[in-house]
């Protein structure tokens, strides 16, 4: 096949075709991964999550500048679980990584098509496989927000950055329970704003509780002015050399795989259950009952359910 | 059963002791929802959805109060999908609202609680039918972040509000794409900051490109100055009029009874599904053989499916 030939030369062009592809859910695509498999595995990947407005964008920007100076391939994949849209929508907006794009040792991409019934997770893992194959060193994956699809987006990758940002008020404290679990490496984000340090303190206070031989470490960086941005490539590769030589690499990607296939697992079940065994007309009927209180949501689950089953 | 009278008649404990039952996901509690179905219906419902930093908390409390100085009977619920913990992990830190709390017309909940399978979404709707039953005339579903599961938590809501700050930068970009489908009504809270106007006007001029015949109206608001909170309220209200004067209120209503349908559906196949055909040491070795490059995910998750047929 042409396509799988012009990927593994690193033609840019191809990596975009099978990257829409993928996107749409062609089944020769996920084919041709399936026989790629074999070839991926070699790229490090990187996944930058944290609210919007950290700068998550330039920080990346600024990393991947930092890496492409020490002579790395490096790829960029932004998703945003909340758009309808494909593509170039979000990119179009990113003029700042304009003269990156033109760069031969770089691919930069957005991701926004989502299904009814999810699917970001998967494809993400499959755009990985497919710049990994590409050949890049790197693959950085950045979210927009942080919530529960950007926590199962960034599962895909071998070191998450969470990017903080001072200011954020008390929702810091709800935001905190779910970077416990996620982030290897924490960055302040335009740390020259006050109330810079106070962020950093509390941030470094919550990982008293983190049990883990990692202690992820808190840096400083204004990624506009390009500070702070050496020590945090230095911090990111500290924890894949940690990672690498306590084995933890190796089950950080079973881990990983696992949660592809379980997400593989589900997105099947559920496009199966609901191209064959569902029907439109019912569950209008239904929902309406429903709000007129001649039935409720619970039993007309049951009965969907019973007629699936048949 | 005691616990349905009590909550008939409006007893707090009992709504917080029926919401714990919910989220431990206590079949008994499921039961009593279904029987209660008919009671419910009355409570009008509001998200409060944005980005962090933004401060919704703040405003919700604000919007709270300027309900209850009308005599009305006001609930909260706090959702954070990404926290691991229930109950008052969160609303320990929520200091702020500890004077609204004790009013004997409020009641105040934070949800966290999400299992591997998702839930919260089906974990709100149950909340609020509690909540409706308790009597409360306004429902507040407050989220912590803005993503796709704060997405799926508002397609609970009548009206949901949607909270930016200025400053989110090139974000907004990305974040717009997913508002646009879900925000009846927007406030730009910490309106007195720089580039207030300037966040004012793209919302605007996104708008442009709604084609219903309710614009959703942009209001400017300082929370913790209790400043727009008037007009927010009025607002609201004339968003619930125009709903409810064109039929589009019972509509979304069906579109939301749908919505909470189709994720019970999930929850119940996806469980079923995990608890009974899915084998943990099978699904080990596969995701060990997908990172040793002996098999594939793609072929990992047929041989599972295969594996449910039989």
């Amino acid at each position: 096949m042409d396509l799988e030939k012009k990927l593994l030369e690193g033609n840019k062009r191809a990596v975009a075709r099978m990257i829409s592809l993928v996107e749409n859910r062609d089944p020769q695509a996920f084919d041709l991964l399936k026989k790629l498999h074999n070839k991926t595995g070699n790229a490090y990947v990187i996944g930058i999550t944290g609210p919007p407005g950290a700068g998550k964008s330039t920080l990346t920007d600024k990393l991947v500048k930092a890496l492409l100076n020490e002579g790395k391939k490096v790829a960029v994949i932004a998703i945003d679980p909340t758009s309808p849209f494909t593509g170039g929508a979000i990119l179009g907006d990113r003029v700042r990584m304009g003269d990156l794009s033109t760069h031969k040792d770089v691919f930069i991409r957005s991701m926004g098509a989502r299904g009814s019934l999810g699917g970001i997770s998967e494809g993400t893992s499959a755009a990985i496989k497919v710049l990994d194959v590409y050949g890049a060193d790197y693959i950085f994956v950045e979210t927009v927000g942080v919530g529960q699809s950007e926590i199962d987006i960034v599962k895909n990758c071998d070191t998450t950055v969470m990017v903080m940002v001072p200011g954020l008020g008390d929702d810091i404290q709800a935001i905190k329970a779910g970077i416990m679990e996620i982030g290897d490496v924490f960055a302040i984000n335009k740390s020259d704003r006050d109330g810079a340090k106070k962020t950093a303190r509390e941030i470094d206070a919550m990982l008293d509780y983190n049990d883990s031989d990692w202690r992820p470490p808190v840096t400083m960086t204004v990624a506009v002015k390009n500070e702070g941005i050496d020590k945090l490539v230095e911090t990111i590769m500290e924890h894949r050399d940690y990672m690498k030589s306590n084995e933890l690499f190796e089950a950080r990607r079973i881990d990983n795989a696992r949660n592809e296939i379980v997400e593989l697992v589900k997105y099947k079940v559920l496009s199966h259950l609901f191209d064959n065994a569902y029907n439109e007309q019912m569950i209008h009927r239904l929902s309406e009952n429903v709000v007129k209180r001649t039935t409720d949501p619970y039993t007309a689950c049951e009965e969907i359910i019973v007629n699936i089953k048949n």
